[in-house]
C-alpha cells in the first residue's frame, strides 16, 4: 500500500495507494471543516492539493450532515479525490469538551462514511502527569484493537492508528512500539499542536524523530497539525511522511500571510514577496480594502499555493540527496528551528547515521555548527573508530588545507617528500589530514564521500570546531600505539599564493601541534622531514 | 532624482526618476540584446521588469542598428520604458577585444539613442598588477570629465559613471570618491564578473561595501553583472541598489533554472519549486521534449519571475527593517555566501553601525556565529565603550537567562534581595547580566533595542561565543576600578522547571567567573548575596 521511491536519512518519496487515488509524499492534507468551507476541495485541487482531511467526528455531530452519511464522504462534500477522516481527539482536547461519541460508533460511523483514510478514536496526551499520559497511550492502543476488530473488513478503508505520549518521549516510543504491532496501515502521531504553539519545535522534532525511529518503517508516519511551511523541511527530515492542518485557513482569518520563512501579516506587506497567482493578481492594498470574507479565501489560496510549493522544494530537495542542506537553509530563518536543528542532530546524529544514504551525487553544503553533527560526518567519525589499520611504522598528521585544488596540490607536495626518500616502504607512513569538517581523515579513505564533495566557508579552517577536536582526541588515544613515530608536519614552507589570497591559518592544525606535540615529533620544514623519515627508515 | 525613502542599514528603498518613468530600487534591469531578443521587453515588463540595459556598443557596431539610431533607442527595440544603455567596457573585457570605438563617439552615440541612463566608457580593471589598476582608474576618472563636458546639456539623459578598481579595495575607494566628484548622476561599480564567475562572493561583496562607503550618499550604486538571485540580499545589504545581467537568459540558454537557493539543472529536476505561471502551467518533463529555443524562453522567463520575486522579498524585508534576518537565511544556502557573510560583518560591522535604525518594530533573529558581528550588536558593544558611569560601590554580574519570561523572574528575584537590604542605596549596585548575544548588559540599559527584541536558539546559552568573551574584557577592563567590590553571583540556588525542562546551562557566565574570580567575590546562594552585600552598605 506504501511504496516507497526514493530516501534521504529518514525523509522518504513516497506514494500511498488509496481507494481514490494515490498520495506521492511528503504531501499535506489540508483540513477541510464541512461547516465553515472556505475554499472548495475541487479548488484546492487546482492549487496542487492531493488529498484532504475532514472530520468524521464534526459530521457525526452534525444532524443534517450526519443523515446523510450513508451516501458517503466523498458525495457529502462533493469531492472524489483522496479523503481521510479524523475522529475527534483533536477537538476534545481543543474545545475541552467530552466527546459524546465512542471509539466503537466512531469507527463504524467511518465504516459508513467511507473516506480512503479512517482514524480510531485516540486520546490526545496533553499532560504534564506521566501516569495520565501512559493511560492515554495503553487506552489509544485498546481502541486499536477494539476498532481493527470492529471496523467492516475489505471495506478499502485504511485505518490509522494514532501514537500518543506527548512530551514523555519514552511514552512515544511505547507507543510508537505497540500501534506497530497491530495491523494498521498508517500512523498519525498526536499531541503535537501543544507545543507548535508555543514555537517548541524542539519537543515536536523530537517527538516525530522517536515515533519514526519505533515503528514500523513501511508504514507513513503522519505528523498531525503541522501546517506551517517553514517546519516543514525539518520534520520531514525527522521522519514526517505526511502533514495536516487547517493553518492555510486559520493564518488567512487573522489576515496572515504564510512564507516559507515565517508569518507576515497583510497590513505589513507592502509587495507580496510571491509569484502565485493570486500575488502576481492582487497588490496587499487591494486585498485591504476587499471584505473580510474576500480576503480570508484569497490569502487562503496564497497560503496554500506556499504550502504545496515548498513541499514540491522538499520533494527534489530528497529526490537529489539535499534534504539536509534544505533544512539548514529554512532553519536559518528562526532561532527555534535552529535550536531544534541543532539539538536533534546533537542527540540523534548516530542514530540516524544509518538511514544516510552511502553516496550522494550532490555536495555536502556546511551551514552552522549543526551540520558538524550531521549524520554523514558522524558516520565518517563511527568509521574511524573501527580502524583495522595495518601495521605501519609512522603516523604523519597534516593539515588538510580548504579548496580543493590546494589541497591537492599539498597532498601531492607531501607525497612527493615520501617518495622520494622511501618509494618502496611508502606504504608503512600513514598520512592523516586534520580537517575542520570530519576531524582526521586518512589518506586511504580520501576518495569516499563526502570526504572530497563537501563545502565550507574557508573561516573554519581558522577556528577550532569541538566537535572535530574530539573526533582527533578519539582517534589519537585508540591509534597512537599502533605506530613507532609519530610526527606532526606543520608546513609553514609550503607556499602558494592562495594561502595569503585567502588569509588561511589552519588553527585546528595549530590545536593539534600544541595538543600532541610531546607524543610525537613536529617539524615545519620539509628538508627536516625528509631528514627524520630517512632516519627512521635507515634504522 | 534619487529619492530615499526607506532604509535598513545600507540597504535602501530609493525612487530613481528618469525620463521614462521611475526605477524603485532595489532593482535589476535584465540585459536585453538587439540581436539576440529571448523575451520581448514589453513581454519582461508583465513579468515584473521596471527597466532594462541593452548595450550602445553593440548598436553601434551592427550596420542595420546603427542607421536607426537617430530615431532613438526607445524605438529602435520598440519599448517605451526604461532603458540604460552600457558602453562596451564589458564586451572588450569579455571577448578580449579591442574597442572600435572612443569614449566621445560613444558618448556622442548615446546621446543620439538618448536612454533614460548613459554610461561612459570605463575600463575593465580585471588584472592581477596594482599599477595597470590604477590607470585603469585614472583613465575610467578622465573619460568622465571628458563626457561630462561632451554630453548635451539637457539631454533628459542621467549620465553613469562607473567605479573600477577591481580587487584592489584602495583603488575602489579612490574611484568612488574621483567619481563621486564628478556631476554624475549614477555610480555602476565594475568588475565584479570575474569574481563571481569563481564564486568569490566575499571579493565581490567588499567592493560593494568599499564602493558605497566612499561615493556620495545620495546616488544610486549600481553593481554590473550580479544576476544570481541568491546572492541579491547580501549585495543590497552592502550597499547595491541596482543591479543588471543577463544571467537569467544565460542560465536558460543551459537548461538551468533560478532559485534563490542556488541552480537547478533542468533535467535534474523532477517537480518545480516554484508557482510562478510558467512551474505551474508545465512539468519538468514536458520542457525536456520541446525545442531548444521553446524552453529556454520558458525557462528564462521563470528566472525573471524568481527574480523579480527576491526583489519583492528583500525590499519587503528592508521596509520592516529585517535584512539581516532575510540575508542570513540566503547564505546558509551556500557556503561562498555564508563565508563572504561572515567576512563582511567582521572586518566592516563598526563601520556599518552609524548606518543601523536606533530601533526597530521587529526582533533581532540569531542565526549563525555571523551575527554576533552583526551592527546591532556592535553598536551596543560601541555603546559599552563609552559608558560615563556614575559613582557606584558594587557591580553586581549576573547571569542573563534566555526566555523572556524566565530572565524577567531572575531579573525581579535579583531586584528583590537587593531592594530588602540596601533600599535606598539601590542605586548603589551596578547589576550588569553575562549574555551570550550581547556581552554585557547594564539593567539601566536594559529597555532599549535589541536588547529584549532578539531570539537565540536557547543552545548558545550554553556556549561561550568569542565575541561576547571579548565584551565582558573589554567592559571589565575598562570599569572594573570604577567599583570598591565586585560580586559574581552565581544563582545555583535559583530554581525553575524551564531551568531543567530546557537544559539551560549558561556556560559563558560559569567561564566568567572562573575569569574573575580573582577579582571579586563568588557567590551561589541568595542568603550569603544578602549578607554580603549588607556587610558593603554597613561599613
Amino acid at each position: 500500500m506504501f511504496e516507497i521511491i526514493e530516501k534521504d536519512g529518514l525523509a522518504r518519496i513516497g506514494k500511498l495507494k488509496t481507494a481514490h487515488g494515490i498520495i506521492e509524499t511528503p504531501n499535506l492534507l489540508p483540513v477541510y471543516n464541512p461547516n465553515i468551507p472556505l475554499i472548495t476541495p475541487n479548488e484546492m485541487k487546482k492549487i496542487g492539493m492531493n488529498g484532504l482531511i475532514t472530520n468524521a467526528y464534526i459530521i457525526y455531530n452534525t444532524p443534517e450532515l450526519r443523515e446523510q452519511a450513508t451516501k458517503g464522504v466523498h458525495s457529502l462534500i462533493s469531492y472524489d479525490g483522496i479523503i481521510m477522516t479524523d475522529s475527534g481527539a483533536y477537538q476534545s482536547w481543543m474545545y475541552r469538551e467530552e466527546l459524546e461519541v465512542s471509539n466503537q460508533e466512531i469507527v463504524e460511523f467511518q465504516d459508513l462514511l467511507k473516506p480512503d483514510i479512517g482514524t480510531i478514536l485516540d486520546i490526545f496526551t496533553d499532560t504534564d502527569s506521566h501516569e495520565e499520559a501512559e493511560k492515554g497511550v495503553e487506552t489509544t492502543h485498546g481502541r486499536g484493537i477494539e476498532a481493527l476488530n470492529l471496523r467492516q473488513k475489505d471495506s478499502g478503508i485504511l485505518w490509522a492508528g494514532p501514537i500518543q505520549g506527548g512530551q514523555f518521549l519514552d511514552l512515544v516510543e511505547k507507543s510508537a512500539r505497540l500501534m506497530s504491532e497491530l495491523e494498521f496501515d498508517y500512523h498519525p502521531l498526536g499531541t503535537l499542536a501543544p507545543s507548535l504553539m508555543s514555537y517548541n519545535y524542539k519537543q515536536v522534532a523530537e517527538q516525530i524523530i522517536v515515533a519514526r525511529l519505533s515503528m514500523i518503517q513501511s508504514r507513513p508516519l503522519h505528523a498531525f497539525s503541522i501546517g506551517h511551511p517553514m517546519f516543514f523541511s525539518l520534520a520531514i527530515a525527522c521522519g514526517a511522511d505526511i502533514f495536516d492542518s487547517s493553518a492555510y485557513a486559520l493564518f488567512a482569518k487573522n489576515d496572515r500571510y504564510l512564507t516559507n520563512m515565517g508569518t507576515l501579516r497583510l497590513e505589513k506587506i507592502h509587495e507580496f514577496p510571491c509569484s502565485c497567482p493570486i500575488c502576481l493578481k492582487y497588490k496587499p492594498k487591494e486585498l485591504l480594502k476587499m471584505t473580510l470574507k474576500e480576503r480570508q479565501c484569497l490569502i487562503a489560496e496564497h497560503n496554500l499555493y506556499v504550502t504545496f510549493q515548498e513541499l514540491k522544494s522538499i520533494r527534489q530537495a530528497i529526490r537529489t540527496g539535499r534534504i539536509w542542506e534544505l533544512v539548514q537553509t529554512r532553519v536559518s530563518a528562526h532561532p527555534a528551528l535552529l535550536e531544534a536543528f541543532r539539538y536533534i542532530l546533537k542527540k540523534y546524529g548516530e542514530r540516524l547515521e544509518p538511514y544516510e544514504l552511502a553516496s550522494k551525487s550532490t555536495a555536502f553544503f556546511y551551514a552552522d555548527t549543526g551540520s558538524l553533527d550531521r549524520p554523514e560526518i558522524r558516520r565518517h567519525q563511527m568509521k574511524m573508530q573501527n580502524l583495522s589499520l595495518n601495521a605501519r611504522s609512522v603516523l604523519l598528521l597534516v593539515p588538510e588545507y580548504p579548496l580543493n585544488d590546494l589541497n591537492l596540490k599539498f597532498k601531492r607536495y607531501v607525497n612527493k617528500i615520501l617518495e622520494e626518500i622511501i618509494e618502496k616502504e611508502r606504504h608503512l607512513v600513514q598520512v592523516a589530514h586534520v580537517s575542520p569538517l570530519f576531524g582526521i581523515i586518512l589518506e586511504d579513505l580520501q576518495g569516499t564521500y563526502p570526504l572530497i564533495q563537501n563545502e565550507y566557508p574557508l573561516d573554519l579552517c581558522n577556528q577550532i570546531p569541538s566537535r572535530s577536536l574530539q573526533v582527533i582526541e578519539n582517534f589519537m588515544n585508540s591509534y597512537r600505539n599502533q605506530f613507532s613515530h609519530i610526527i606532526l608536519y606543520d608546513p609553514k614552507d609550503f607556499q602558494d599564493p592562495d594561502i595569503i589570497k585567502y588569509n588561511i591559518k589552519l588553527q585546528l592544525f595549530q590545536q593539534v601541534v600544541k595538543n600532541y606535540e610531546s607524543s610525537g615529533t613536529v617539524l615545519d620544514n620539509h628538508e627536516h622531514l625528509k631528514i627524520k623519515i630517512e632516519r627512521i627508515f635507515k634504522n
